[in-house]
């Protein structure tokens, strides 16, 4: 890491207050146990971490406007909004991996393809025939681009990922090792009614049908991404049968998810690790969806709805809902629910406590 | 999209009912919501979304039997087993992407491997000495074909997927991206009694023993393939210990899957995405787990039985048993649970008003 | 495979007594269903087995010292501790795939990279600038190991696994297909308190804030995997935001499993198929986490802890405690739950009894 800024220059960058020397020059963000000299910029934005900052040797520190009882460092920048003013330092001093702007000569690129000025195509990237890369695109070695896809301007595919033949993808997207962007969905279908549809139907607990065979329904439409989307690392995102998978502008998707054919997601979601979107399903803006949530087919979730970490959501949720559990439930009935089987015990000494009084009246009269 | 077809030509492959002219040609699927003019063929073989259809300008359909009721637009098809239907017409208008036949001069080849007849060879493709390729098999880009591994006739292997040394796939088969199979076991014993063999040992609270070292025991049998099977992206099947792990002829396997180490899988299963399935269980033919089902080691599952979204299944399934909930139970008996979970709070009344009269009684008598 | 042994061999290696003819040769592990000659070892160290051997041809096998009656095969192996055994046979008779030591042509490694002595380069492998990679390790055909990372002596990297730039690799460090160490961690804020931080903060079931725009925070800090680490298949491990994200030594973890980002993980943890690890989160020494369990951010658990499978840790978990459940609870809390929400058709019976008796005693009072 090479970069430096002056505290004055953090300062302004966070849209900070700062108090002592605005000369002083730091290269690295650090906690406060982890400072190891005048260089390092001690982040303690928790009150928690103030007696760890009384200890080190930190020359300067960040800290939240909260800690209004911190007078130490003598130089630091005080801040109001803890996590904006990490996103701002973490940017000023974030170093990505750069690619070589031009083609990398290991690179393959089929006939028709055609790259945005500034691109940077990295060694054994692999690009399909007709397939577009928007201007300043970062394409990282091992990089597969199908035919015909479209990448927009300053995207980022990193190592790995996988970019289906169509997909088109928006501006400013980055896209993560070993992502794989437009498979084909899940999708198949019986000859005859098939043990699913006859589950479906009753309420039994026997299967009564039998899948004969499973005919597979191809998947002819190729994901959509809006700009300023993100994918983690090994997700996937499947192509939509005859209309397409579309993930809305600004939509952040967090490493190990799945999203199934046809899926619409809208803008400025939060869907976290390792969560599983089945076909189908319908999903409003600005919803989050928590760690290892599993959304069942067609459902449709509202705006702004929240769904909390391994809730599994068989219906549709309303908008603005916080849902849990499983299956899931309003947060309310949830906890409810909760705490109820929790009070089981005292209430079942309780019935035994009635039975005894009952009986001995019972005699009595 | 270039195919183009006539309805005639369409009733024919879906063996659907022709009304009207048989000579109008189209060249596109599309839903009632997204027609744009004469080559669309609008799919509307749900009664819901006949509206739609009405006011599109759609002037030719697929519509269902069932949906009697309709008689616009003039053209139209009408079929008896709507999924069926699609899956033929999907299929018609399918184009893969195709690799080239023959050997891109980016590929990697290794000594005594051997290639069918018309066998594609896509870029940057690897493959390992003494492997094996079947006749017509695609191998797209960056695929990775290990040592002595055996590639079936018309498999198609897609960009990223890992076939590790000496797997042997069947015909037909279809691997999307960044699948791995035949990666090792996870599979460590400690020098003494560990921790997780006292808990299961016991049914206390606490851990009494301690994993002093984790010995790894190496996997040495291949994953094996069935005929026309599917493997879904960033899915993983890993390798046998001294027994083969194996899936069965025409199972589908989704996204996201874990396969653990001696696993069996009989034919045409459906497993979902975000599956995962522990070491040593054993699954029978025309079995479906949910979504993000789980399944703990040395598990049985009968034939025909299903497994719902997110179960987790900790004991044997018998054939043609719908199981759901967490830890998974026949699904009549997890509905009674969770039916009486939410009866609670009345019987808790209930019991409080008991209780009341209950008093009362006793001051009177 | 072309490895062979005596039996004398063998015994030596597993610290097993032998009995019969030592200088008897296997080149092949099996089950006892899966004998096929005198060149097949049956393993039939589980007394489940044993009417399976006696059917069998073996002529060889190693079984359990538990196993008191069994006096067949003529020659055989017997060990104390069959899972140690078996990891010192599989150990045996393992052929790893071999990579040509040097540099395969088609690899590209940028400037400044070092290789350690017979470190072996595959074909279509990348290496970033200023790399180093330690005596004899291995780098599969198309892994890619980022700029400046440090892969430590004797490590194997399988095809496809992406190494991040700054990545801290010890020895004998095993990355299967497809796993991705060092992408960038899923953190982001809102500009002003968005809907999650109002929802944390309430426990009603609206949602009353909106996240108007995801401000990106950048993962600053590199991965850390200490020695004898194994990651597993299509898993993958995040980079730190200001601080690395570590495992410890010894540590295994399985395939399809999320690390988010500034996670810590202690020496020898086992960590199984499919747990999601949120931010933040600080796990001790020994401690094992089942399959798909999940770990909310910011949470502790203690050395020596185990979580059941598919159970959802959502507080701190001391040391040495089990837990299981979703929320997680203590096993016996759990244990306990279950069994009195299956006891609820019986008190709802009990009460409705109660009532009836109640009300009669009332009519003659």
């Amino acid at each position: 890491m090479s970069k430096s800024f002056t505290l004055q220059e953090i300062a302004d960058a966070v849209e900070g207050r700062l108090i002592g020397d605005g000369t002083l020059r730091v290269s690295r963000l650090a906690n406060p146990a982890d400072i190891t000299g005048a260089g390092d910029l001690a982040l303690a934005m928790d009150a928690k971490l103030l007696p760890l900052l009384k200890e080190s040797k930190a020359t300067a520190a960040v800290i939240a406007e909260s800690e209004t009882a911190c007078d130490f460092p003598a130089t630091r920048i005080v801040v109001a909004r803890p996590r904006v003013a990490l996103a701002r330092l973490t940017s000023l001093f974030a170093e990505l991996v750069r690619v070589k702007t031009g083609i990398h000569p290991s690179a393959v690129i089929e006939e028709g393809a055609t790259l945005g000025a500034n691109a940077a195509i990295g060694a054994q990237v692999f690009i399909g025939a007709n397939a577009v890369i928007g201007d300043n695109a970062i394409l990282h070695p091992q990089a597969y681009i199908g035919e015909g896809a479209v990448i927009g301007s300053d995207a980022v595919i990193y190592a790995g990922a996988k970019i289906g033949a169509g997909t088109r993808i928006g501006d400013r997207v980055m896209i993560h090792f070993n992502a794989s962007i437009g498979a084909d969905g899940f999708s198949f279908v019986t000859p005859q009614a098939g043990s699913v549809e006859a589950a479906k139907a009753g309420s039994g607990g026997a299967v009564t049908a039998s899948n004969t065979a499973l005919i597979r329904i191809a998947s002819l439409a190729p994901v959509i991404l809006g700009d300023d989307v993100e994918i983690g690392a090994n997700t996937s995102i499947d192509r939509g049968t005859i209309a397409s998978t579309r993930i809305g502008n600004g939509t952040k998707i967090d490493n190990q998810v799945q999203v199934g054919h046809n899926v619409s997601i809208g803008d400025n979601c939060m869907i976290c690790g390792r969560v599983g979107i089945a076909g189908s399903v319908k999903i409003g803006n600005r919803v989050v969806l928590g760690g290892a949530v599993g959304v069942a087919d067609h459902v449709s979730i509202g705006d702004d709805a929240i769904a909390m970490a391994m809730s599994g959501i068989a219906g549709n949720v309303a908008p603005r809902t916080i849902v849990g559990g499983l299956p899931a439930a309003p947060r309310e009935r949830m906890m409810e629910n909760f705490f109820n089987v929790s009070r089981l015990k005292q209430f079942f000494k309780k019935i035994e406590h009635l039975a005894e009084r009952l009986e001995k009246l019972e005699k009595n009269t």
